[in-house]
């Protein structure tokens, strides 16, 4: 565990972000981001309610023993007991302690209208609730942080009652009382008085936690922390419900940037872009282009106005090195891609693309080829291959080798009579041409893309052994133009790896079961590639 | 011409929101966006650079003729003249007159570094340049408004200069100087002490031009308001280079919903959800679910922790009434949700689920499908399904008529010896039982799914015609166990529409297509049984 910074950033992209619509995590997808998260350097992870979601309880229960954070401490959270009962027998309380986190944080309400008509309690036994949950957990052990609901709302109706729940909580041991704005619909005005009214008033740790109803998440976060907050909740690119939570990211550039308020693990800033890339994979909500800081146009100038001033002075029209939060500048010479950021892209991969015949043959290829939907920015592997063939068709390289020809492939899924839900099998045929014969092989599969794969592997191996080592570790399906329903364009994202590393190929076309094909076929031509296999075709 | 707002909403959506990546915008698609913000009831319409581009030329000699406005006025924008000539001879400035818009807007340095950088000439002259431009447009009868470029910077920079650019404007008869911060990079507070600064040594009437740089674009516009800014500048939707301009609706609806300010023409703002979708249409940038106030998320609700209590009084759970924005509350059922969210929804799909027994039953059968994978936060067909069939397994509906049985299908996709690519067909025959008969049919599509249907439909037509109504529409995939590569679970959403409206149903499996194809039958289930179709199997 690091050092505590001076303002504590607490994510709860895996709580609080979850809530976000579409957004659906799996048990192994918290365990990945929470990686994700240590690896930026925030402070606490928030990872869920266990004992009242299963799979928060199962998350925790794996994290414990398969987690090894570096930076952050993990925190459950949950509710205050339940009215008219105790803390140490209340079966959600002793859920919390069951997690095995180091940090537990109690939403309780601070707000009389919630208390009485959402709680259906007395403002008397809240604070009672609030006292013995928090005394309960500090007395085994457990750091406690406060997240006080309503709390904005509550103090504005009722001051006393508002900062009386913070006070008993403070007494009862909490470490931070986080306010919350739970309905987002406070402007930073607001937020800074009231802030500065309870830090004179009860004096104790103050987190905040903001949602962006009013279009001011990271604004009313940066004015809590100007008048005195200590903790900064949020979540990963801004998830969370209606209008979603503070974007972390945007907080700490911010703190870390404009206000020279080092809040993350040193050199975590500019893994920003990165993870929070690679976290929108994992959630499959696709990256919002916009976003400030690591948004891919966050960087973007459009030619006109700016371009050649550009050219002379990039710092006239940035407000901060996009390095800092792994960004790049780009410069849309038209509306796909750059020759810039296609020489970036290639000197990024340790590809050289200095000789400008090369480079603008490729850039060619790449606006051809986004303009039938394939994307390049995840899918590094299909991109070398397209360099590597341009190159050898200009004669600047050896290309690609011609590791197999094919000829034609098959695949058939069936669910035949009396096969229950979750049977349905997948048969593939491939004929290829290896070593001037005729080669013709099956596999089989729980789904098509399986089904080419076991019978592509079974027609290679005699030739390639060394494809043995290769896996299909991810596959994904975009839908390009919804307009078409099911004669859009699918795009396909294929992930391959073998013991050191994994790389990603794309597939494009109008049948999901074609792309598949061309990204899975891509993706092992590049596994053998990278390991320096010759052609045995 | 309607009586001016104490604060004038100025949108540039036409000119700056334009510069978006991805972005562009015909002289047609430009006209009905105009008459968009005038029927949202802003002050100043920008409509785009005349002499600089050609399109926009257009535009303003179309609008002169055809654009009607009741409330709007149009603002031709445009630079001042070239360093070492005079404004009335000058191209570009004769053209902003040629435009016959009311107000010009004119951009103008007030950033000694770009002065010398960027535009190449002294500090002098370029106040010459305001002078002499400013006067020329003053005395041709034109309202002008200055844009002070880069004017956050430059201050910070050299303060008597940029100072000294708005007063040389004032002098020759502007009527607002617009503060921009164009780099986007400064947060409220020094926003807010700026403004404040200018106010108290120019005292002119001050506008504000944001972008979303640090995420604060809309807190900085009204931390300018507060500071005394009379003019609020901004794009519909955000829109705009890098990470967008403020987003006017957003910055409206703080202001009239959070401030009591009225800005817009009376009934405005009730149009905004309507306006903001409307033009997302004609910009094609998809709208984005999370943007505040009129955003598809805005208000809507996931939480099982919330849902209760929304029930009891969803005041407690808003923070403004959505209506006021011309938006709806909506309730998710998700893993999170208890039984008050699913009877919320139940109610909300009129389905009656006020018998605790059917409303335990159906939050059973929602958790464990969930646990497979299945989502019904947006799939309300396959939601509405499985609560008939649970209903009727406890005798208390009459469930979802057995419109046909499947006996067996099968898809072969193929890609045959000299295919092109993007040529693979896929062939699906399907096998069901129909009137006690077995009917066997087969269709073929550019993928799976499509023969599926085809197949499905050439079997069902001779009984249900109905379905003649019904289209695919939208399909999406997702794999949910990533770390599972094919043989992951995969999750498929699909549209059904007919003439009135459209509906989502789920599929779950391991193999992809079957997925598709429990989606696939379900949706058509649910188009025959909403329009009351009996079975005739």
């Amino acid at each position: 565990m690091s050092e505590r910074a001076a303002i504590e950033v607490y994510d709860t992209t895996l709580r609080d972000g979850a809530q976000q619509e579409g957004l659906s995590l799996s048990v192994a997808d918290k365990l990945a981001i929470a990686r994700h998260l240590d690896d930026l350097g925030v402070g606490v992870i928030e990872g869920g309610w266990p004992g009242a979601i299963p799979k928060d309880t199962e998350f925790f229960a794996r994290a414990a023993d398969e987690l090894q954070l570096r930076h952050a401490r993990l925190a459950a959270f949950g509710a205050t007991r339940r009215a008219g009962g105790r803390a140490d027998t209340d079966a959600q309380v002793r859920a919390l302690l069951d997690a095995r986190a180091p940090v537990v944080t109690l939403v309780a309400k601070s707000h009389t209208g919630h208390v009485e008509r959402a709680l259906r309690t007395t403002p008397a036994e809240n604070l009672e609730m609030v006292r013995d949950s928090v005394a309960f957990l500090v007395a085994e052990g457990r750091e406690v942080v406060l997240d006080a609901e309503h709390f904005f709302d509550g103090f504005l109706l009722d001051r006393a009652y508002a900062l009386e729940v913070l006070r008993v909580a403070m007494t009862a041991g909490a470490s931070t009382v986080a306010l919350c704005d739970t309905n987002g619909g406070h402007l930073p005005d607001v937020v800074a008085d009231v802030v500065a009214e309870v830090r004179a008033a009860v004096g104790a740790p103050m987190g905040i936690h903001c949602h962006n109803d009013t279009g001011c998440a990271v604004a009313n976060t940066l004015a809590a922390v100007d008048a005195g907050a200590v903790q900064v909740q949020g979540t990963l690119n801004g998830y969370g419900e209606r209008t979603g939570n503070a974007d972390l990211v945007t907080v700490v550039a911010n703190l870390e940037l404009k206000r020279s308020t080092p809040v993350l693990r040193p050199g975590g800033l500019a893994e920003a872009s990165r993870i929070a890339h690679a976290v929108s994979e994992i959630t499959n909500v696709p990256p919002y282009s916009r976003q400030p800081y690591v948004g891919a146009s966050a960087f973007t100038h459009k030619a006109g106005l700016h371009a050649s001033a550009i050219r002379v002075d990039p710092d006239l029209y940035q407000h901060t090195d996009p390095r800092t939060v792994g960004n790049d500048m780009r410069m849309l010479v038209s509306e796909m891609a750059g020759r810039a950021s296609i020489e970036l892209k290639g000197r990024e991969l340790g590809l050289d693309l200095s000789d400008p015949v090369l480079l603008s043959a490729v850039t060619e290829a790449v606006k051809s080829k986004e303009a039938e939907g394939y994307t390049f920015e995840a899918a590094d592997a299909s991109f070398d291959l397209l360099v590597r063939r341009v190159a050898a068709e200009r004669g600047l390289g050896e290309g690609v080798p011609d590791y197999f020809h094919v000829d034609s492939w098959r695949v058939i899924t069936e669910m035949r009579p009396g096969d229950a839900h979750g049977a349905a099998l997948s048969e593939a045929t491939v004929r290829l041409v290896l070593q001037g014969e005729r080669c013709v092989a099956s596999g089989e599969g729980n789904g098509p893309v399986n089904a080419l794969d076991a019978a592509l592997r079974t027609a290679l191996d005699p030739s390639y052994p060394e494809l043995a080592h290769l896996d299909l570790v991810d596959f994904r399906v975009r839908i390009l133009d919804a307009a078409h329903g099911t004669d859009a364009v699918t795009r396909v994202l294929l992930e391959t790896a073998d013991q050191e590393s994994s790389w990603t190929t794309v597939g494009v076309g109008p049948n999901v079961v074609e792309a598949s094909w061309e990204a899975l076929v891509d993706g092992l031509a590049h596994g053998l590639l990278r390991r320096g296999v010759p052609s045995r075709a």
